[in-house]
């Protein structure tokens, strides 16, 4: 199947895909450097798709040019999709004024709201719920649980994964020097085509006007996309990160878990924020950016290692202070 | 209508309210700084309500007294409510001992369990769960996905949006020398009139007594508030935010984005934690902190810009550590 | 019932279990500490369960020996399982394929999916999804809006809360140089017995292989546990933490609020990481570590208060540079 050569028992049988460290006998993982090897050992897994220049070390292994594309291209055949009503379920609640395509996919107990478009080969699985005024996409799917609120528009493939709640109301509130007086949130979501927003992530539609997830962009769990936030194209967002109202991010940006954007900040394309970074001002240099508040990648690193040192610093300045004194009193 | 005057075009026609940075030529905007003419000249956004003493740069405009205002009466006029059914949904599946008032709005596939209360005019969304024990006060609504899962009193008007979960086991343990036994969960949670609580939100419930969430307090997204907490009146939360069991939180006070209180801190009213701060001891005055280990702003603005300047700070010590050995050596 | 000595008046009535600062005048609480008693004084609860060696202050009390013990009992007493149906509720949508034994509870609202398998005495709640190839366990519960997505192995007696997801797609993409392509996630999740998985967590399915929580680990709510992941028996996770892709948390280790590991991090059993920790490479020593990045607690005492104080040791740098010159100048 990949013109690899085969070293080990030739009736060995795989009978699933595993990871190096997984302690599977019957599963065959993928080894592009001797880490990966030394792994496989410990954890007798089956079987490797191995490099050119790798020893299996007596696993029973697959040579190929490249393990790890070899596995993409497995794992692709392994895959399948998640099960979908054929047509629409008996069960589904649609308001009359919402058009529903016949080719679209409508699954048990959803409920689709008015003025809602479902257009042919989209799919709603159990539990979505299609709001006010929203609209998926040809090839777009909820997953069960996932939510469109009001005034969202899903793009074409856009994948919203469970319990993913979209078209929130922004949070936004002025205090009237005894309350806090809601703002009403009359704005929209656009998701351009290819999305993916991970389960329990939020995307709040805008107070007016949109907010934008562009084409391509990959969303991970638990991330907050707030009001009137604009995020470029081909974007990702790892899990527990968000994104404050009214900022920006650049195309092939990338934020790292737990990272944060303040409000009103404008990021550039092809800017990577570290795991646990927080930007508080405008980043117009593309680059890496760690740390909070962040920094380029190489002051960051040298300000961490002396932030994780600073008892030793304080020791310097003690000797310091010691020995200047002794002089000082030499002097006088 | 606001007493402004035009500048352009009479027949120019608004579709909708916009924001400055929204390239929408239909849209209205409002400007109250230059800095948002600029914005709104750059996007090709279609008018602006704009101040006083602005000049609008060709743009189409009214002028008003109060732009933020005018906008504001815009958006309230442009809202509307969330489609709810009149009366209860045929689907909805009502326990015997509930009391549900029968002008009380209750949606498709919802669920109302032992002992509920829904007062009139509640209005519970489809998929929403109002478990055991729970009320739904006057005028209060579940979004879509809501649960308040048992033991909670949400205050009249009160709103929880989609996916938050209220009245979820307080999080609890003993370790017995072997394993995690588990602290049973009896209390409840109660939510005063007006709150919030928005989506992916979890309040607790207390072990005993009650985790409370103060009249017209609001909570952002992914919100985390633990067992016991108590939550004065008028507090604002941001997303991805957390307390943890048994601390309180003053009136008046906001939680930024990521921030934190650690268990059994007790926070005073009028204190504001700025984005990612981290309160790990009680606050007695208020104000404004910031940084983790949580400081009064000052000081944690000004040990942040060291910090981000300790490269600097260890070259410096290395220069005077080079000064003194020379000057050292002289001396002997 | 504890064998305990009344102070008090013999007909005074306890509704309630409740917590010392609770101004609930029918209310027991309990106290170990004379902390417990002067809030208990300050908020009117109505009883306290004193130890031996306090003083309750006027309170009417019972003292026990160890009053958190008794206490603890009685909330086992007050405690009761969440309401459920008896058998398979009418409005199940079960597929053909699937297994319910007819000796589990299935609520009303609830989905079973292909192949999917529910044992005799597991508890399926209202709007629980029960996926692909998912089996839920005897004795095994999944509370309302829970959700199983595919190939997840829920253990004996463990339970999921509401809107936790387990078995989403992991987060994996290869940029192809001109977008993200998905890279399939075809591996299962394996839950061990008596965990607890919080409301709005998340734990993705591996890529290939299997995500594992062992036995009797406990997650609060909005935690992230990301694809390959491996959790060790009796683990802790606090809300709002989360652990990357690949990697590993030793037996008995237990991880704060807000705290992160980044992906193919190994960490050794009985390590405790304190709230807001920030896990980047290997941990190979038990023990408590606090910060990011994350430090033995000792050192990152002695560092968190030197970083409080820079201000203060740029002052004397500062010092020693201008008494440094003054000698200087005195040489020449």
């Amino acid at each position: 199947m990949f013109g690899g050569e085969l070293n080990g028992p030739a009736d060995f049988l795989v009978e699933r895909l595993a990871s190096a460290e997984t302690p599977d006998a019957s599963g065959l993982a993928f080894a592009e450097k001797k880490k990966y090897v030394l792994e496989a050992k410990k954890s007798g897994v089956g079987a490797l798709l191995i490099g050119p220049d790798l020893e299996a070390d007596g696993i029973p292994s697959i040579r190929v040019s490249n393990p790890r594309l070899a596995f993409f291209k497995l794992l692709t055949q392994s895959d399948h999709p998640y099960p979908a009503s054929v047509g629409i379920h008996a069960t589904a609640v649609i308001d009359p004024s919402a058009q529903v395509d016949p080719a679209a996919s409508v699954g048990a107990y959803t409920v689709i709201e008015r003025y809602a478009v479902v257009e042919a080969g989209a799919t709603i699985h159990p539990f979505a719920y299609v709001g006010d005024h929203c609209r998926v996409r040809s090839g777009a799917s909820l997953l069960p649980h996932a939510v469109l609120l009001r005034n969202v528009d899903l793009g074409e493939r856009s994948v919203v994964f469970c319990g993913a709640i979209i078209g929130g109301d922004g949070f936004g509130f002025v205090w009237d020097g005894s309350k806090h007086v809601k703002i009403p949130q009359v704005g929209k979501v656009v998701i351009g085509p290819d999305c993916e927003v991970g389960s329990l992530s939020a995307v709040d539609r805008a107070t007016a006007g949109v907010t934008t997830v562009g084409a391509g962009s990959k969303i991970d769990n638990l991330v907050q996309v707030a009001h009137n936030v604009h995020l470029g194209e081909h974007v990702v967002m790892a899990a527990l990160s968000g994104i404050a109202g009214s900022s920006q991010l650049g195309d092939r940006s990338t934020v790292g878990g737990l990272s944060t954007i303040s409000d009103h900040v404008s990021i550039c394309a092809d800017t990577i924020l570290g795991g646990r970074a927080g930007v508080i001002a405008d980043i117009d240099e593309p680059g890496v950016y760690f740390d909070f508040p962040s920094q380029p990648v190489s002051q960051a690193r040298r300000n961490m290692i002396h932030r994780m040192n600073l008892t030793d610093l304080v020791q310097r300045i003690r000797n310091l202070e010691q020995k200047l004194a002794q002089l000082e009193e030499k002097e006088s």
